[in-house]
């Protein structure tokens, strides 16, 4: 399928990783399919990423199922390209990264998205893209963490001190070349892309996020989503 | 109010604190006495450690509504005892304890419990209650964190490997004498009680939390506990 992204000012591409399997959703399909509120992850996503500003994604889906990912994106309310992830996360970065170069975008802001997020506010999408058009070449939305962090350690574990951490969510927004950069230079391995960029020097800005860009990871997360959705 | 436990055999106490205003949470009420499915948040959480094998509560409030708690608290499956809360949660738990230790209890085991966390499985409780009873001086249920975490530096911000990262959650259980020590002998501020327990040189022993057991800070967790109990 070939891109199809509207050419024009302010082109805000974004990757939507979406290539987990969800075994520990105990679905039994992808997590980016499994519908909450009449609509899949993956779309939730996308509408998310769109009413933030975001022009054209690049979704990264299963091998083997682009065609049920191209079905339940048929009424994204962007244009959506949908290509296979590879064996990692960093990997399908790796491949929907290299298929947005291929198209023929204008887009030089690439935010990165789990579609395991499904209800990232507009807001939060908006100030990561803000924050690159202001000039930071690596950005990603934070929250405080409410928990006592312990760290375990050889001897058993420790605590952290919990006002200077901060959780990360996604969308992460990156300047397009610094993106493209991370993912030739690097050996593709960190929990996310920041962190990736980060070791080739780059300064990772911190905006504030949200509780409702939660992470769906466990049944119980998809219960609480899909929960908020219905009230 | 004079305590009013039922002495026998394993007995277990747990102190809940609920002295909170809620001011996060932008309810007008103290936070645990906001009303999710029916039943207000202390009660909730009462009967999650009752479920657990929890036999005597003292439940800390805040001054001047302790009337408003003994009421909300009417119908609780287990003896019940509200007492004033103190300026800070140390200060909170410092009293319930003081409250527990002038009671007629025989509990050798007290658990403290935050009223923010009422849908805590009966399982979890039961799991630090049982990790009291075989040993352990100090037991704390963790989660793994789901999210990159960065930790905020002079420099700006750095990843901390989150494999190595445990939430800590509540409720955390002790041997009634080391919490008793506790008490006595530490400037009582930390985020929580096992913190306060390993400065005196106890083994905080770890056992699995749950993802149920999330606290309510917000509104928007307070939306979500509402939803969870509704669906």
């Amino acid at each position: 399928m070939a891109a199809d992204f509207t050419k024009g000012n302010s082109q805000v591409a974004a990757i939507v990783v979406a290539a987990g399997s969800g075994v520990r959703l105990r679905a039994g399909i992808p997590k980016a399919l499994v519908r909450v509120g009449g609509k899949s992850l993956v779309l939730w996503a996308v509408q998310a990423l769109a009413f933030g500003g975001v022009t054209e994604v690049v979704v990264v889906a299963p091998t083997g199922q682009l065609t049920d990912f191209e079905e339940a994106l048929s009424f994204a309310p962007v244009p959506c390209l949908v290509v296979a992830g590879g064996a990692t996360r960093g990997q399908s970065v790796a491949n929907g990264l290299q298929a947005l170069n291929a198209s023929s975008t204008t887009a030089d802001v690439v935010l990165v998205h789990d579609a395991a997020r499904p209800l990232v506010p507009g807001e939060v999408v908006a100030r990561v893209i803000a924050a690159v058009q202001d000039g930071a070449t690596v950005v990603v939305p934070v929250v405080p963490i409410s928990d006592t962090v312990r760290q375990l350690t050889t001897a058993g574990s420790a605590v952290i001190e919990r006002s200077s951490l901060r959780a990360v969510q996604t969308p992460q927004g990156f300047r397009r070349d610094v993106l493209t950069q991370t993912y030739t230079q690097t050996d593709i391995a960190a929990t996310d892309d920041a962190t990736l960029a980060e070791r080739l020097g780059h300064v990772v800005k911190l905006v504030e996020g949200s509780p409702s860009a939660m992470k769906v990871t466990n049944p119980h997360d998809l219960m609480m989503v899909s929960a908020m959705l219905e009230v």
